[in-house]
């Protein structure tokens, strides 16, 4: 994708996403009818619905030609990872969203010919806008995001990772991730994969780590903390793919090694 | 303590309480030195103690006679419970105020002859206080927070918890633990006790589980949430005194008999 075109796209973009975030805060005290998807803890609102429509119908009035992967069913069926393609989680942290009306975000990243350009995640309630675009930074709001700092070590980290991996599973040895949270500094879940990787290109946690995200989590995320350095890559140090389900292993550079080496590669199942 | 006192004391200490929030604010960004304590996860800084001075100054210089109970050696030798005393957490989660530069609190009980009167939690980066009086309702800076919901059940409840009691330990039986956190809907980790108080005071949380808090992460949250309704124990149902180092279960009602009964006390080392 061309600079400028990205460019243009990239500040039309944000304002729908900030109009999204408003649209979001305007109804947030409205009865609210709450499903369920795969299981009791996998939530959708009308409201996730409501913002997936927002976005399909903007694309598909603006760029008729560009493609819809999305969660809750306004998007598009790929096959390849050919042309512009927007992925969107419209409202990341659906349970947050719902018991909490906070700590939640839109998470949308645009990829043209499978390469992340564009990645968005605004956290609606505290009205922060994480953004970058390839190759030219990150940014919370209008301050770029420093580089992530060189000599971390793992017992100076937090991580955040999701209690579940430390309970019987069938993805990970739960032991060896019991090993792993005791050997660092501290340990955090925030119940939203997109702020958890907009933490981690802040500093304020040193790693994310998950075993199973979908391509709409991640999408965003990865081109945010790519622009200050932070590793991505799946739990086994491989690139993970536009249209994939995948682990995430997201840190800072200087522990990626160790924590797939002395801990996941071991917890292998 | 009478009415009135009590109100006047409350807001002089809210104006300070709010004062010693904007010192850190402003001094946010300055070069800090960083000690630990007990193990290298328990750190301290001299904004820590800072803060805790400048509690211990104003107490002495207005209130001679009341006594100060806190974390960082400015506070008094307290053998029983008569008196006005103040439980001060100067900064809870150090943790975060140092590798985050957020979710940390200003944590500040007062009691009388043993009995607690007067809460403040205070969020200091997002301009948060949370505080009450007992029998006198729980504030979120200037709205009244509202009476927890009655008809929660465990499935659908979120819980704060640390990751470190899923792990083998030497207080609680790791197994019954990882069995609860497959039960409720979410758990959260946040890195502050009083900000998890907060949490479960405001219904962001439905529960908060730890197995060792000092009186002074205690102080400020059990007169807080007492006034929305919530249970605020030790694990195993029993209350828990002002100058103890106890476990804490604060939770909606509705479940707290459940967790103790079905978890907690199956969990007993």
């Amino acid at each position: 994708m061309d600079v400028i075109t990205r460019e243009i796209l990239f500040n039309r973009v944000r304002s729908w996403v900030l109009e999204a975030g408003a649209l979001i805060r305007k109804k947030m005290h409205d009865p609210l009818t709450i499903d369920t998807k795969s299981n009791p803890k996998d939530l959708v609102t009308e409201m996730d619905r409501e913002v997936e429509f927002f976005f399909a119908s903007k694309i598909k009035a603006y760029y008729p030609e560009h493609l819809l992967l999305s969660e809750e069913g306004y998007g598009d069926t790929l096959s390849d990872v050919h042309g512009t393609v927007w992925v969107l989680d419209p409202i990341d942290g659906t349970m947050n969203f719902v018991h909490q009306k906070q700590n939640f975000a839109i998470s949308l990243g645009i990829y043209y010919e499978g390469i992340g350009e564009i990645g968005l995640i605004y956290d609606v309630m505290r009205n922060n806008l994480y953004s970058a675009m390839r190759n030219n930074g990150a940014y919370k709001n209008d301050r770029q995001l420093k580089k992530l700092n060189k000599d971390l070590q793992l017992n100076h980290s937090i991580i955040c990772l999701n209690h579940h991996w430390l309970a019987k599973n069938s993805l990970v040895d739960e032991r060896v991730m019991q090993q792993l949270i005791k050997d660092v500094r501290g340990t955090r879940t925030y119940g939203s994969a997109a702020l958890e990787f907009a933490y981690v290109a802040e500093g304020a946690a040193d790693a994310y780590i998950t075993m199973r995200l979908e391509p709409w989590d991640i999408a965003a995320g990865r081109i945010i903390v790519r622009e200050v350095g932070a590793m991505i890559t799946n739990i086994y140090g491989e690139e993970v793919g536009m249209l994939e389900r995948s682990s995430i292993l997201t840190c800072n550079p200087t522990i990626h090694k160790t924590l797939i080496k002395d801990y996941i590669c071991k917890a292998k199942k």
